[in-house]
């Protein structure tokens, strides 16, 4: 039996629209916090596959979502290219050796070298298929990646930036070392999306958190085309894993998109009727309520209630328009799966 | 004789196509750095009317820009409504007490009271006009302010922000509160800017930077209308003045876009041909190259070549998208004025 969520991001007809949230196994459950907290830290819950595979699970059974995200973190991928991750109290992610130049790049451990030493997050993905086929109830496994362009961010700068100017700098002033950077991170991510496949994942997301930090003119250079590869590259050997394409921010572009993948992620700043209008003929569309509009139930039914006007059941998956926040109230998060539920006739 | 600038902004045909750049008196010039040290630090300077204005007129100077702005910040209004700004050194602003309820607006300073007590502000734009008469260039002199919606984000987070968490969670579950903030800080702006055009500025111009933390069906409710309101007081009072509007990362919006002002200011993410088509006719338009592009001669020369084909010198000022960082090379910035002189034939 096929799952529906996997049909409804092939476009398929489904008995309803199914709904799930980024980053659903998250801080605002208490049961996340309690098994992180006995993980000790963040990284290591994402080194732990029995602790990562529990939080994937918790929204199932809280909020009553109809897929499941693979707990990990996207710069999982360049630590284990040798870039030495650590998450400060905090402070977010920090790299302590920042790329600056080709010998950097050169040091860096580069294609199946670098994915297979992932075994955590396939252990983890093993577990959860077992754990999932148990249950029966034909839930999907979503497992996902950064994009390159994303990932690169976090490699030139050692941390989250406001600017970006470290990596534009580097875009504008030497297009060549971000290329080369580019190119040996989608290496690395098109075997680790394949090793995730083979471990059991249903579908594949591709983040690309940080698109609107790049002109429109230049996005496909530094950005889409190295995502599109990574799609082109799993759906020649792997036609059936949908690939769900997820460019935040960067709703300018909408007119250029291209490429071979099943579903595009619409974030919360892009209105779905535009989104629509743009790529409903040609993909699936995911999303795409404001994330903040999880503080206030009415605010929740307004813009389920608008989204499911615009998309009419129809080639649509529900989510957020990006990754709910730590203070939302679980009782809020129910409530929007709850609306879509009940809006989509389930 | 009227001002090349002022007539460009008001959509008369002018010589060539003026260019100034936004955050042009600022860290990437010496000259600026040392009048900065001098007055120990960022906000003595605002508060200093002789220090502003000579950081005011450098880079007419040094770069060549066609036009001056108000050397000042946004948050000199709340501050003034008594909410206690510091700046910690790297840590950018914060108030100490930021909003959470009625009584805290209650507290705030509001109105003339408010706008009156920003004396520093007004005596600065004094001297400027006296300075900028003597030399005779008919350089324009811009004044500006902060949108209330960015000005609120402040008052309500108590600093910068990367979710804006609390101030979304205020506009979801108790916007009558968010509106209250809003309408007592637009009060003040208006009378804040009346009371710079009486100084002497030649145009307004207003800076929505965090436009882009709204979805587009709200922006309207929680700010554009507030923009709006303040052109409209103003140009009813004194039509010759031009006025800019700036909502900066929120292209989706600009099929909404309405009111009476002059220029609309285009953000460096959204394609200048996508500005023209939507508001060309209507608005002229200012702008756009992505900032970061000034990190190099030859992208900058690309990036001013596109923007001269698109808008063919009609109904158009060159500008940055947004403010120039810190770290360019002041010969870069140079570049980027030249270039846009030598295709506009200046």
């Amino acid at each position: 039996m096929s799952k529906i969520f996997v049909d409804a991001c092939l476009g398929k007809e489904t008995p309803y629209t199914p709904v799930w949230m980024m980053r659903q196994a998250g801080r605002y459950l208490p049961e996340y916090m309690a098994v992180r907290k006995e993980a000790g830290n963040f990284l290591n819950l994402c080194h732990n596959p029995k602790a990562a595979a529990e939080v994937t699970i918790q929204p199932l059974d809280i909020v009553g979502v109809d897929a499941a995200i693979l707990f990990s973190d996207i710069l999982v991928i360049p630590d284990e290219m040798g870039m030495d991750l650590s998450f400060l109290q905090g402070e977010g992610p920090k790299f302590s050796d920042p790329i600056t130049c080709d010998e950097d790049i050169d040091r860096l451990i580069g294609g199946d070298e670098a994915a297979s030493k992932l075994t955590y997050v396939f252990d983890t993905i093993k577990l959860l298929r077992k754990r999932l086929d148990e249950r029966g109830d034909e839930i999907a496994l979503i497992g996902f990646t950064g994009a390159p362009w994303t990932l690169a961010t976090y490699m030139i700068e050692g941390q989250g930036t406001k600017t970006y100017n470290i990596c534009k700098k580097m875009m504008y002033s030497n297009p060549d070392l971000l290329h080369k950077i580019l190119k040996k991170v989608t290496e690395v991510v098109k075997l680790y999306m394949e090793k995730q496949i083979q471990a059991g994942i249903d579908v594949v997301q591709i983040f690309d958190s940080w698109a609107s930090a790049i002109e429109t003119d230049k996005y496909d250079e530094f950005s889409w085309s190295y995502m599109v590869e990574i799609a082109e590259y799993l759906k020649e050997k792997y036609p059936e894993i949908p690939i769900i394409m997820f460019p935040k921010g960067i709703s300018a572009f909408y007119d250029k998109v291209y490429g071979n993948f099943d579903v595009f992620g619409v974030d919360w700043a892009t209105p779905m009727a535009l989104a629509k209008e743009k790529l409903g003929d040609k993909y699936v569309l995911q999303g795409n309520m404001e994330p903040c509009r999880l503080y206030s139930k009415e605010m929740i039914t307004e813009s389920v209630e608008n989204i499911q006007k615009v998309m009419g059941s129809k080639r649509h998956i529900f989510n957020l328009g990006h990754g709910i926040l730590p203070d939302v109230p679980v009782e809020n998060a129910k409530h929007f799966v709850s609306e879509c539920q009940r809006v989509s006739g389930k």
